[in-house]
């Protein structure tokens, strides 16, 4: 067996006029995300983790800014096609663990929701994705509500 | 064998008037960390590693801040609670790296201490726990010696 | 196979009057990382992951930052020191994967030149080292561009 590690980080401001997107949930809150995507920063730090495991380049790289293709584009397509490359290299899922840092909204009640939709494009359970939150204790932009903040790891594995 | 990842973050405030627990020893500090707990950062971002390699929810949804039962409770207490949670489950730690961001006090005296402490707890040896400290080079609220902040991984095990 | 888990992270300001080393590539940038060696963000967390998941003691440990033989100095050197305490323990390095929060400059370019340099030193190959950038949406000392941070994870195995 081959084991592999991956670790992804992203941000995101929040803002009015957006909606917010965390895991691939539209949770309700004053504020959403800002980003060229549908800014969903959990998606996102997932798919860095997974990409960075088989050294594939980050979210960027596959899924640019700037590409007009993925304006506003559901950050749970971009999941998908991240994992078509983890399987084109014969790797699955182990297990993802996942920190958000946010001051509010509470996602608590959305977190079993999340782990539905990642598990299932990821073709494993939801046992298998954890996905956590914590505040910054009111410190540093992420305390001020200017923004999230999510970490991601993830183990794969080849037979 | 079934092998599993886990990633924590913690944040606490540092004033005035509290007393300094990091890795579940007492460091003598002109300030100490915020928090309803002991608010051990050190502790908590490793309960968090643990309980999200399982996907068994975060620490919040285990030991709430806002139930009197946790109110100034020991964080080792709350790692020890983690660690019958993992074993539960039948899995047993490999080991944990864990990294503190802070602008002081030293840390370095007290590591031995500290991993003497929870691999005690943890039923690892003190190779099995490793905790490091850097500063953020006096940027952001780390900087300005406003709070701290843990990140912790582990890898769990099953036979 | 004994395998063990790292996780390391490094802050740098980024100042004027200063050359900008990531990764061991030189980067033209009209900043530069502020240090006592060559301030090489990517390369310190990497050894403080390597580090870590051996409990060896983190970077500021072996590689202190007040001696003189270390002013300046090249952090490869650092890497390649840091490797020789890995195989002296009897393991190897499965894969890393290292995230870099910065505002600028684009450091994609150069990435296949960093894996080059960390692959050499640590004797795996290019797709068992991962480097991915992402800003922080202008967020935070980062997004002030004030400095830069890196992530990074590691496996190890032992047969
Ligand atoms: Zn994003
Ligand atoms: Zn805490
Ligand atoms: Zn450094």
């Amino acid at each position: 067996m081959n084991i592999r590690i991956g670790y992804g980080i992203d941000f995101h401001q929040l803002v009015e006029g957006r909606d917010l997107f965390i895991g691939g949930v539209k949770i309700p809150h004053d504020k959403g995300a800002l980003g060229h995507s549908d800014a969903d920063v959990l998606l996102h730090a997932i798919c860095d983790a997974l990409l960075g495991a088989l050294s594939l380049g980050d979210i960027g790289v596959h899924f640019p800014d700037t590409a007009a293709e993925f304006k506003n584009i559901d950050s749970k397509i971009l999941l998908a096609k991240t994992y078509a490359l983890i399987c084109a290299e014969g790797y699955k899922v182990v297990n993802i663990d996942a920190s958000l840092c946010l001051e509010a909204p509470k996602i608590k009640p959305y977190v079993p929701q999340m782990q539905e939709v990642i598990a299932s494009i990821l073709a494993i359970t939801v046992k298998d994705v954890s996905v956590k939150a914590t505040t910054t204790e009111k410190m540093g932009f992420v305390g001020r509500k200017e923004g999230l903040v999510a970490h991601a790891v993830c183990l794969l594995s080849s037979s």
